[in-house]
């Protein structure tokens, strides 16, 4: 379908190369540089006009440029007279601060949302929103795709016995219970508390762990303290072996060091965030999401519904 | 006036001190630093509800970590319940995309504005945009300021003699010509043209320039090809000096090394954009333009017009 076109910027052209692939179109012909000072200057090199156009891009680290990236990019094809302006983000960034817990916090999560809108675009797919109600911040069209399938369907293929799925805090129990579902497995939770102020936090276990396989699951890996910790409690409190997963492996800071020397045997991340060579360690096992995304773009394009994508 | 508050965010706070300063109020207390992902922390640390806050910020270099910081800032306050979010951007960043030139260009000084608006800021206050007309792009408030004045002032006390203004191309006449009318001096125009296609522009110089003493003015000095060009070109053609000045010194890329190199005897710039070390080289004079925002910002919060600061 010639009406369809797909654009990559700069954050992960490799994801943007495989989606292209395999909905069998070329990417579009575009460079996204910089002018001396540093304002993003992008060249869209071929007609667009009338297009569905599907823009790949995360908004992972550095965030802010790749946040410009898009917004400029938006800007173009809108007044390049696109039919439809799709903005595929992997990995929506920014999406952690999306509540006032505190005083004068901004909810960033939100506010992005209303930056893509201004500029022009007509759809958002992404995955894994930090929580589903983000869907809600948006007014223009949201599809909203999941990692679990893609890491479930990799733990099956290992054919682990005795498996327990946990969550590393209570947010992310529905999370547990989808991987633990398609796993058959029981559901575990870090349940982590502060028995008085000034006191160090217990990790207590709710649920069976021990002589299990534990499979940690969040939806993004940071700085990595969150599920090093619980992994080291797992197995100080019997689990055979830990295993821990995610969809986005933000993996900033001291992450690559503190899963290197935690007691996680595996870690299981999808595409979603590009990684740089120093932080493909031999414990990590990068999934790609490029066969789930490729088909959403091909069902939002025939105006087909995504959510069968989950069955 | 205790309704009036004064935020800096992170690209020019000196400038902010001394307009505070002048102003006659403290800077607001507010930290502004980053996650260990990128992602912009702001912590606004006093209670701002039913003020009228103005925030000092920039659109310099880094561009896109100075425009998510002011964005994010304007969420957060309208959040806290500001009563009128007004930004004070001495220099309007992607103020040169300001029109389709090519099939496919993104206008992003309408984008800016769009997202400042849509972020929440009530008002933006600045100082010589790229094209004056980039003040219609803002459905906003918006006060537009001129470095011109503080220019003129300097020049006039160092008592120059035969004195030329010279704009460095067809552009900038305008701006010329204002200098021109404070410094009782006529102007010049430096006439680039092609002769042919493949052949190199020609430097043609409209004016009497031979043994006068040349100050060339354009708004902003980015790597300084133009000028220093244009300043080689007024001593080959007999001007016995040449300064340059212009209210943004954006010094990027090779800017330092060819005004070094180059036949400007002085260059003027003001600190609307705050300059690194290595960049404040010996033939550099930097003007500040506090005393002229605070007076804005002054009368802005006292309902009366901005214009007669250019009295
Ligand atoms: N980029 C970030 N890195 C680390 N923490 C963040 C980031 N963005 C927001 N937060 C904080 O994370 C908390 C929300 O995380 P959560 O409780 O997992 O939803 C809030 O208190 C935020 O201040
Ligand atoms: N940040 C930038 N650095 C260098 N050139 C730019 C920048 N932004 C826009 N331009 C180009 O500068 C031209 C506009 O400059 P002007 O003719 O001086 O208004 C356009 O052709 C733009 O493509």
């Amino acid at each position: 379908d010639s009406n369809l076109k797909i654009f990559t910027l700069n954050s992960n052209t490799a994801l943007a190369e495989e989606i292209a692939t395999k909905v069998g179109v070329p990417i579009g012909k575009c460079s996204v540089s910089r002018f001396s000072d540093g304002e993003v200057q992008i060249n869209i090199e071929e007609s667009i006009r009338g297009c569905d156009v599907y823009v790949i891009q995360s908004t992972s680290a550095p965030v802010n440029e790749h946040i410009m990236e898009t917004l400029i990019m938006i800007d173009a094809l809108k007044r390049a007279s696109a039919k439809t302006i799709n903005i595929v983000m992997p990995y929506y960034g920014y999406g952690r601060q999306d509540r006032k817990a505190r005083a004068r916090e901004p909810i960033t999560a939100k506010l992005v949302a209303n930056l893509l809108e201004t500029a022009g675009a007509d759809r958002v797919i992404t995955l894994d929103l930090h929580a589903p109600q983000i869907q809600g911040f948006f007014d223009i069209l949201i599809d909203h795709l999941m990692g679990v399938p893609i890491l479930a369907e990799y733990f099956q293929s290992k054919n682990l016995e005795d498996l327990v799925i946990v969550s590393p805090d209570h947010g992310g129990v529905t999370r547990a219970r989808k991987l633990a579902d398609r796993l058959k497995a029981p559901i575990a939770i870090i349940d982590k508390r502060r028995p008085r102020p000034n006191v160090a936090e217990v990790m207590n276990i709710v649920g069976h762990i021990e002589g299990r396989t534990a499979i940690l699951i969040d939806d993004m890996i940071d700085t990595a303290g969150t599920i090093t910790l619980a992994a080291n409690a797992l197995i100080e409190n019997g689990a055979r072996e830990v295993y821990a997963c995610c969809t986005h492996p933000v993996l900033s800071g001291p992450a690559i060091e503190r899963i290197e020397n935690s007691q996680i045997k595996e870690l299981v991340v999808t595409n979603t965030i590009a990684l740089a060579e120093d932080k493909k360690i031999d414990k990590l096992t990068q999934l790609s999401v490029a066969e789930l995304i490729a088909e959403a773009i091909v069902r939002v394009h025939e105006e087909k519904s995504v959510s069968t994508l989950f069955d």
